[in-house]
This record gives C-alpha cells, sequence and structure tokens, in this order.
C-alpha cells in the first residue's frame, strides 16, 4: 500500500517480544510464529511447553520457521520477562481485584511508544485456563480482545493474530508520524526483575513488623503488588523505596540487638547481687 | 468485561456478511465460521466452494458450527451480493486501475455505519489467487490487510478474523459512542487531604528511622510525592500504606520504651551493688 511504509528493521518490531506460558498444542506454537511473522514480530519466546520442538509446530509455522529456530525457551515467567520494562498480560476473565485494564489498540499504542527505548512483552496463557492470577499480578497492565461473550473462547494463536495486527497497525502509524502518547521521564523504568527483588524485601520487611502474617499476606501483597505495577517506577524511586526497607530493617536489627545486650548485661548483675547477699 | 456492553442483536452484527468466494480448503471455511462466531458476526455466504459440507469444516468451527448450519451456498459472486449496498473486496496486490483502497480500520467504520440502514459484504478470494480483477471491479472498495511484505501470505480464516475483529471493534465503539475504554475500579480515589496526611505521616517516619535528615527532606521527599501522586492512590492503597507506616511507628515507640525501662532498671541495679559494697 503506497500509504505504508513497513520498516521491519525498525526496532519496535525488534523490541516487542511474545510469551507463550504453558502451552499445549505445538500447533499452536507455529500459529503464533506464522502470525507473528505475518506482522513483523521476531521474537519468541516459551515458558515450559508441554511439547517443542514438534513437527507439527513447524508445519502450522508455515513461513514462520525462523521464528521458531530462534525461538527462546525458559522453565519460568520471571526469566521470559526479567529484562522487560513494560509487561501486557492477556487475560478473558474479570478479576477480583482490578488491574489497568488496556484495549488490544490502547496496547499497541502503548507498546509501540515504549519499545522505542527499552523491551515490551506480551503474555499469553495456557489454552485453557489462560494466566494464573500470581502471572497476572507480575503484568503492568492486562488486555482484553472483547469478543462476542456467546463464544469467546479465542483460539492462542488469534488472539496473538489480533495483538500483533494491532502493534502493526500501530508501528506503522507510528512510522508515518502518526499519533503515539509517550511522556519523557528523568529516568529509565525499573525492570522486572528489580521489581520482583523489591516486592520480596517489601514481604519480608512486613513480616518482620507483623503488618503481615506469615500465613495469609496474599491480599495484602496483591493490592501493593498492582500499586507499584500500575505506577510505572523508575530507577531511582525504586532505590529510594528499596533504601527505606533497608532503613528500616536496619533498626529493627539493631534496637533488637541492644534489647538483648541490655537483657544480658542485667541478668549477670542480678546473678552477682544474689551472689553478695 | 463490564465496562463493553455487546449487542449482537444490533442491526450491523447480522447485516454484515463474510462471502468467501471458491474457497479450496474445507477447514478454512471452519476457521472464518469460528472468527465470525468469536466476533458476533453471523452470516456467511459461499461461492461455489471446492468441498462443502465437510467434516474438517465443522472441526475448524468449533463452536461455530451454528453458522456453518445456515451458511447460503451460491454459484456466482453476483448472487451472494445482490442485495448488498456496500461491497467491500479484500486486496493483496496494489492495481493498475486503483480503487479506493481502505485500512481494515476505515473498512469497518463504514460497514458499522452503513449497516445501520442496509446490508454490506465483506468478501474474500480464493486461498491462492485471491480475487480476480473482475470480481474486484464488482466492489465499491478494497480493503487491504498491510502484512509484513517479507511474508504477507495471510491465511483466509486469518484474513476474516482481521476484519471481523475491527468491524466488532468499530460495532462496540458504536453502541457505546465512544471508543473502548477502561475506567471502572475497585475502589473510590484517594482525596488530596489524606494524601496531604500520608505525605506528613511518611516524612516523620522516614526521620524517625534517620532515613531523611531532619534539614533537607526535600529531594527524596519530592519523588515520592510525584511516585504516589502519579499514582492516583484509592482508598485501601492508602489505608494499606498509612498502616504499614502506623505499624513501622509502633515498632519504633515499643522498642524505644523497652529500651528506657531496661536502662532504669539497670541503672538502679547499679546503684543497688554500689551501696552494698
Amino acid at each position: 500500500m503506497s500509504t505504508v511504509k513497513p520498516n521491519n528493521d525498525a526496532e519496535h518490531f525488534k523490541r516487542v517480544r511474545i510469551v507463550l506460558v504453558n502451552t499445549s498444542h505445538p500447533g499452536n506454537i507455529g500459529g503464533a510464529a506464522r502470525a507473528m511473522k505475518n506482522m513483523g514480530l521476531v521474537s519468541l519466546y516459551l515458558v515450559a511447553p508441554k511439547k517443542f520442538p514438534d513437527p507439527e509446530a513447524n508445519w502450522r509455522a508455515a513461513g514462520g520457521e525462523d521464528l521458531l529456530d530462534s525461538v527462546v525457551v525458559v522453565d519460568t515467567l520471571d526469566e521470559a520477562i526479567a529484562d522487560c520494562k513494560l509487561v501486557i498480560g492477556t487475560s478473558a476473565r474479570e478479576r477480583r481485584i482490578p488491574w489497568p485494564l488496556l484495549t488490544p489498540k490502547e496496547c499497541a499504542d502503548q507498546a509501540v511508544a515504549e519499545s522505542q527505548v527499552h523491551d515490551v512483552a506480551f503474555v499469553f496463557g495456557r489454552e485453557d485456563r489462560g494466566l494464573t492470577n500470581e502471572e497476572l499480578h507480575k503484568c503492568n497492565a492486562h488486555v482484553h480482545i472483547p469478543a462476542n461473550p456467546a463464544y469467546s473462547a479465542l483460539n492462542l494463536a488469534t488472539a496473538v493474530q489480533v495483538l500483533c495486527y494491532e502493534f502493526r497497525m500501530s508501528a506503522l502509524a507510528y512510522e508515518r508520524g502518526g499519533p503515539v502518547h509517550f511522556d519523557d521521564w528523568d529516568q529509565p523504568p525499573a525492570d522486572n526483575k528489580a521489581l520482583e527483588a523489591y516486592y520480596e524485601h517489601l514481604r519480608q520487611t512486613l513480616e518482620a513488623l507483623s503488618f503481615l502474617e506469615p500465613g495469609n499476606p496474599r491480599q495484602t501483597m496483591t493490592r501493593l503488588r498492582r500499586l507499584y505495577n500500575r505506577i510505572r517506577l523508575d530507577d531511582m524511586e525504586l532505590s529510594i523505596l528499596r533504601g527505606i526497607l533497608t532503613a528500616t530493617n536496619n533498626y529493627i536489627y539493631h534496637t533488637d540487638n541492644k534489647i538483648e545486650a541490655l537483657e544480658k548485661e542485667l541478668a549477670s548483675l542480678r546473678q552477682q547481687s544474689d551472689q553478695k547477699s
């Protein structure tokens, strides 16, 4: 099309990865690869696929086999998104605790804008059950394809097709100087690995303060995850928050030591005065 | 999705028909039916299909078999579009005589607008050769899916999926009188007074932890303000954050008291033992 000047060497086509979690049918992996290739995306991650590599994946990939050759297979979602700074998970259901929810178009515009500067992940769940809540809570935002409620069972490769298509449309609009909204910032955003480390530090600290009972911290930690995931923390903000936790832990440590020391001293003095009398 | 109110009884979902010309593989007919069902379209026309009905069509249709039961099979494209007042043909190639060429989005918007009042057809050609020039010249406009030039061979069912998806997005936006957008949340946003109280509580706590020197907390507090102001905290999130500060302050208060008490006791014991000796 004369109005469209696709540029598949553009960074954004390389910087957006498709992450498929626990895929059961290799045919869907192939279908996803073909959809990506059709739309110009190149980076495919598989988290603990049930059957891969598999001839059916290559067959379904049609012209997209090269994406299967360069696929990255990992054991956990954390590994697949560790270096990503925008993670968007596909969600079919409404959540008890609603997360920021994007339309496919909003998701694509955001991904195009941010993939100019850092890596972005679109995360897809299992054919039957989608993503777990724990997996969805690792995402900055969720995207929902508003299918026909009477039959909303989108095939996995179809869902990948729809988001890759929207991404391509936004990317082409961006290359034509189309509208894209992205605010400059003084600090780079924190990556997912650093965020996970913060959540663990936070949980330990809140337990040390007996704010969380080690038993069921779930709801509260989920709300805190939603809070900090949607804020898109930058590196300096994250280091301030880590610093506050460290200061808290140091305080706990030093006062505990001091109390222990005082109690020891007290005990030995009592002993001495008992012996004297 | 509570924000999306799809209305598949709306005229436009009934008035837009998908026309497949000379389809070779029954699997693609089934795939097209599933894509239509997913997106809420109901009217499928087949022009001289090579193999239909066929078990593979039903198998690929998954939940969309009902569309296959009500499918209309005709011999010529003319019959399939006779009563339509807007006919849009899919075109992969640029034409010697350029026709009005729409993007999928433009095609969907036009179809939604016109299907309020009359019938609309999206026409798809053969898997291998698409539509003939003669067939394309029966169309009011052409639509092109700008796929990756390096691999633009869209599967027929995929092309149907993309146009039905765009149609659904435009239809939902039309029904809502606006674009699909997320705006509901489970908690009301915190008001400014509550936020200011939080910042003060936070500042005092960070000074008690000697994380901030009472002298110049400026930079850090400013960054923390920016962080929590841009997140748009809701009431429950704010009460969790206040709860953490309260737990921290309680810890500081109790340990300080305990240390003070221990030191008193120690001092008096020392006095007593001095008097005895």
